[in-house]
């Protein structure tokens, strides 16, 4: 196997989150389902801006969330994602460039603008999303190179990336590089939502070797699985051959192989104010263990460190120095 | 003296903050100055900006953010200043509409974009500020809506507004209608060096009758009276003729006229994360005691309350509801 050049290479939509607080009226208001994703178009996209109230702007996108924390937690990461060359491209291509994370996508000069995501808060800290993909959408198999796909150690895909229909062509020259190239490669579930719309493929991806770590919240978990129950979804995940993560919120998370299972609890936070990137950065942390060679409640440990310093604020991308945080809790990364 | 139309109108710097993480090596490696707003053309903050960390948006401007504070603290209010129609100029718009605030200053459609300052924030929550006006140096004494001006109780003015030279003028006019009115002319000192810059112009406001209300915090105040005394500046303070609040940070406030000293403690924080703002939010809520006819005291504490809400956070427009929070503490405003 040739050497590697990065730990960790993330497959995305590029995406600018624009975040207000809301509450529950908000929602009921403008027909938004709760801590779920929807997609839309640029006319809904400003009319909803218009409804929001004051706005805090951050980079965001799942994939690219775990890649600047992983990044941030030590490891050599790069990206690939579409933006165009506009304020909000501008705007996360240098948040994701000045954590040390290799992006040399070509931003479009044409077409849509640069994605955003607006993102509802309400007083219970939970996020509810509508994304405009704009951009997004011009991200295909082309984008992806080849050679720094076959030498980093792992591949990140988020299973956003079957929304836009050429990105998911790239998602799978990707998987299929990596594959060739004998490294791993990781899938988030995303969204129930999502999981709804490409349950078939997904579990074809997992069932025919395509993905070798799996992660899923519990409302993904019982989408892919069409159960309410719990211990029913994870029994039908346990006989997949594959590394799975389960994220719980304040529940913790289980890791789960056909071999064994490790549950490991949530790391305690003062209040919790907004969850968007709770996932994205406990995978950001898991996925560091296991370059770093942790074993694996290890690396769900540190994916619940990660987890807890984004939930503690507005956003889904550190504060605080992620690395610095896991030296206080004992981690040697 | 004819109705009132509106408990406070803002004039004022139209900025957008764009905040990141940094570190005291950060700040002594560009030569900053901790703590202090400095002013840098496009192309340092283009340079500054390639340098900084992951960044955060938000809508800022010193007397944009009380009057946000204040309309989120029931005043109706409004704002006069100067953005470029350009994105962070929508933004800017955008956020302060949405807080009800009404804003009708035409946005330029030529010249220098809208203006941003780059906050870099430490650890210990200090914020130092670097402001390139751009737009804001287009606001022209045309830009001050007589009549608006004219039908407020309040008219809060920065200091900052005398670094655009046209900004000025169209400070000078605004308090001269106010006065000719017979309204209340509030000022903020807005920053030590801006008071190093301004201060023979800023006494000569005081002392001429053309202030009725001023702001400052320690250094500030310090700057004012060139003297590294508190006590010295503060008795200097007393024997101007008009209403004064000096902010203290941790150590509260003290609301100083001829007549009468009140000290009022700091409101309590867990952690503070950023002070971007304090100083703006303070006035706030003072501001707004005034208008509801608070006694003095209970107007330094509302304005302790809202500056309590906005340093436990990034940025330096509110997350939560100012009302709702004022009324938990026993305000009824």
């Amino acid at each position: 196997m040739p050497a590697t050049s990065f730990d960790i290479i993330g497959l995305g939509n590029a995406i600018v989150d624009v975040i207000a607080p809301s509450d529950d009226d908000f929602l009921i208001a403008h027909g938004l389902h709760k801590g779920a994703m929807r997609l839309i178009d640029e006319a809904t996209a400003e009319k909803l801006y218009a409804a929001m109230g004051q706005t805090t702007v951050v980079s965001g996108g799942s994939a690219a969330n775990t890649i600047i924390g992983a990044a941030q937690l030590g490891c050599s990461a790069g990206f690939i994602g579409k933006v165009k060359a506009d304020p909000l491209g501008d705007i996360f291509a240098h948040d994701i460039r000045t954590a040390r994370v290799a992006f040399d996508s070509t931003p479009a000069v044409d077409g849509a603008a640069s994605a955003r995501c607006l993102v509802l808060v309400t007083p219970d800290g939970q996020r509810t999303m509508n994304t405009f993909l704009g951009a997004c959408q011009n991200l295909t198999p082309d984008d992806v190179d080849a050679q720094l796909v076959a030498q980093a150690r792992i591949i990140y895909l988020e299973g956003y990336l079957w929304d836009p229909p050429e990105a998911k062509q790239a998602f799978l020259k990707a998987s299929e590089i990596a594959r060739t190239a004998g490294r791993r490669v990781a899938l988030s579930l995303s969204d129930a939502f999502c999981v709804d719309r490409y349950r078939d493929e997904f579990l074809g991806l997992v069932r025919d070797g395509k993905i070798d770590i799996l992660f899923a919240n519990e409302s993904e978990l019982h989408s892919l699985y069409q159960t309410a129950d719990f211990d029913t979804a994870l029994t039908q995940l346990r006989n997949e051959n594959i590394l799975a993560v389960v994220t719980r919120s304040e529940r913790g998370s289980l890791v789960v192989t056909r071999e064994e299972t490790h549950a490991v609890n949530a790391f305690p936070v003062e209040k919790v104010v907004d969850t968007t990137g709770a996932g994205d950065l406990f995978a950001a942390g898991f996925l560091t263990g296991l370059v770093k060679d942790k074993d694996l409640p290890d690396c769900a440990r540190l994916g619940a460190l990660a987890a807890a310093e984004i939930i503690q604020h507005y956003g889904a991308r550190p504060h605080q120095n992620l690395k610095a945080l896991a030296a206080e809790n004992g981690f040697e990364l």
